[in-house]
């Protein structure tokens, strides 16, 4: 891959090909990069997990990781992204990795760039990295995709995690449900209530309220929401034998998730940023063996 | 040491063991790490000297240290600190060093979170690697602690490393002396004038007055509060032969110090800073050995 | 040199040694240095090309970089430049890059200060780094400075990027001319209107509008400035044959240059920046291995 934008863009393939190779990693595998590459993680918006987790794994796979305050940058004096990220190309980066709270802010670096991007985010958009250790954490539990019940519960219309979720795993095989309030189905179909889903899905994975955007939150309290929508103690023990929990995090403890579940037994929310690095291993090793 | 918190939690042994290193590390010893760690550093209040310090010494034991931005993380999003320390674990760090306005924030990681913690200043609690190097500091200089006269000078309510530093001295067998006005004495004895301890002290210990915090500064201009409680060059002049002058910065120049006495002959100020690397190396080595 | 400050105290000589040695970089020599050196930058404007490629330079010629948020340090607390600079210098520290926004902000660095300080744009003041990198970049393209009519448009007296050029283009034997506005002609003399030089000359440089300190660009809006003293698609043709268009950067598009000639052949705009990593990297090693 040259680049990593949108999970619409990686064919079934390249996702096989980084599930591999994350799993290699973890279990030992030294990274192949032939010459230095030099890196920077461009994060305009904040993040713990993402933002460290590829500090990690670019150098864990042995590259140069240059540092940028996006939050203290030329951008503040009117910058265009397109000049930002073509300056860092002209100073010989190889790939720079953004966050940035527009959608598709990606689309204007498509013409003129040379340096690889790798996607950390963009608006409501997508946010590939992140699904791809997803599709890492559901694959080392089941071993496939092709038929498993999957159930996104929350705000899906402002949710990057859930859209490219759902595009990989439709198109990998999977049944893929959705409960949430009305107002934050967006172009899906969606449950309004949990109805049977607790008892049939083998994966529930639950999205973050992002009280910082969703101004549609405001029909419901954190207890009421927690009550309709959240993942509460008693719809956990429903849960069927061998079922998961996922969620992107950060999490609201006791909004989407009752807090004593957050490291239950069931819970792969930890887990999933342990896989998080081998993913993103797997993902700049790729990016960066391409140039060379 | 699992963890570095308190001084209340470390014994006279470890204190001695911590300052034996740093000598080793200042007389050139080379550091004896068997693998690569990951260490991070969490200063969610403003830092020069600790956050340097430590960014030093990491680097010069052989750790690799992951970047993190605590002014822009997902606390913002209303992450708990226990979820950012288990998150960063996850990751794969073995250590985080933390700085937080909040007393003993370390109180909500001590169960579940299997990363060490250096507490590098919770609030007007603990500052441990603060009050180590002034160990290292004033046993370089006197070769003992056992009957020294240790004046501290300033807002030891609010200051933690005067209450890491009176447990420790006071431990280790120092007469320790407080002079400051009553509203900042705290839970500690206290002289209102510097009476004759300006000629009894070995050392002398100025405590930055806190403008950011000290609401009850009110009651002295910087030239009242100078007049009355500060290093005056006339007090420096009456202090006893190889009497020393420390604090642990930054300084109110003019305030709690005379600026001409910053740098003159008995003050260790700037000393205290190069100690502080050497005695971070000792800290942070300990820790990360003790995980192997 | 023990120094970067001004291009005042750089002479020919140094001049032709740093950007000899930056051809040396830029075909691919190795660096030579002997020992590890510790530099850190302390940006206390924001900043993206000027950092970035000290961050990259220093990497690429073997130093290990500290890190430091200006934004998040004791500056807040009120500590000195001084005393900030003595305790980085304590910790261990070789050199350090600074940008501030107080004019020769360094002049109070000059006495006591043993750390090297490097200087990477002073208020109004100097900007030498950048100066390196503009004749660099002029040199490799004409092969010599003697007689070259430089043109430099647009607010020189804010510029430090234009006053440390003209004293160093000057010097070595170019012809500088100026185009701007008469509030922004500060002390040197100046054309109001671009008359015949935009067929005379072999590099024009543009200046960014620094709107975030022009008051004075009150009475032009960006379309008026742009037509009056801007680098239209017009005039661009007029351009005589292998004369080049400089502009520091970052570029407000279509006030000081039409968007369509950013990358247009003549510009050298990313040329400079891909630049001024070998113009850096060869003076964070000659500062350094003066050093040793």
């Amino acid at each position: 891959m040259k680049n990593l934008l949108s999970m619409e863009n990686v064919s079934n393939e390249e996702i096989e090909e980084i599930l591999k190779r994350a799993a290699e990693f973890e279990a030992g595998a030294k990274p192949q990069l032939d010459r230095e590459y030099l890196v920077a993680n461009l994060f305009f918006e904040p993040s713990t997990r993402t933002k460290t987790s590829f500090e990690t794994a670019e150098r864990r796979v042995g590259a140069t990781v240059i540092p940028f305050e996006a939050g203290f940058s030329s951008t503040l004096k009117g910058e265009t992204l397109y000049d930002t990220v073509k300056t860092l190309e002209s100073i010989g980066l190889d790939a720079v990795v953004i966050r940035h709270k527009k959608d598709a802010y990606y689309e204007e670096l498509l013409e003129g760039i040379n340096v690889s991007v790798i996607n950390a985010g963009d608006g409501a958009g997508q946010h590939p990295s992140q699904s791809m250790l997803d599709l890492y954490t559901i694959f080392k539990e089941f071993g496939k995709f092709e038929g498993l019940n999957v159930t996104i519960a929350g705000d899906v219309s402002h949710s990057r995690v859930a859209k490219s979720d759902i595009i990989a795993l439709q198109r990998l095989g999977a049944n893929v449900n959705i409960v949430c309030p009305p107002q934050w189905q967006g172009e899906y179909d969606a449950h309004y209530d949990w109805d049977d889903l607790i008892e049939t899905s083998d994966v529930i994975m639950l999205l973050r309220v992002q009280h910082e955007r969703d101004a549609a939150f405001e029909g419901y309290s954190n207890e009421s929401y927690h009550e309709r929508y959240g993942l509460t103690k008693e719809r956990e023990k429903r849960m069927k034998d061998g079922a998961i929990i996922m969620h992107p995090a950060p999490v609201n403890r006791g909004v989407e998730i009752d807090s004593s579940l957050v490291e239950c037994d069931r819970s792969r929310i930890f887990k999933q940023v342990q896989n998080g690095v081998f993913v993103r291993m797997a993902i700049v090793e790729n990016i960066l063996k391409g140039r060379s």
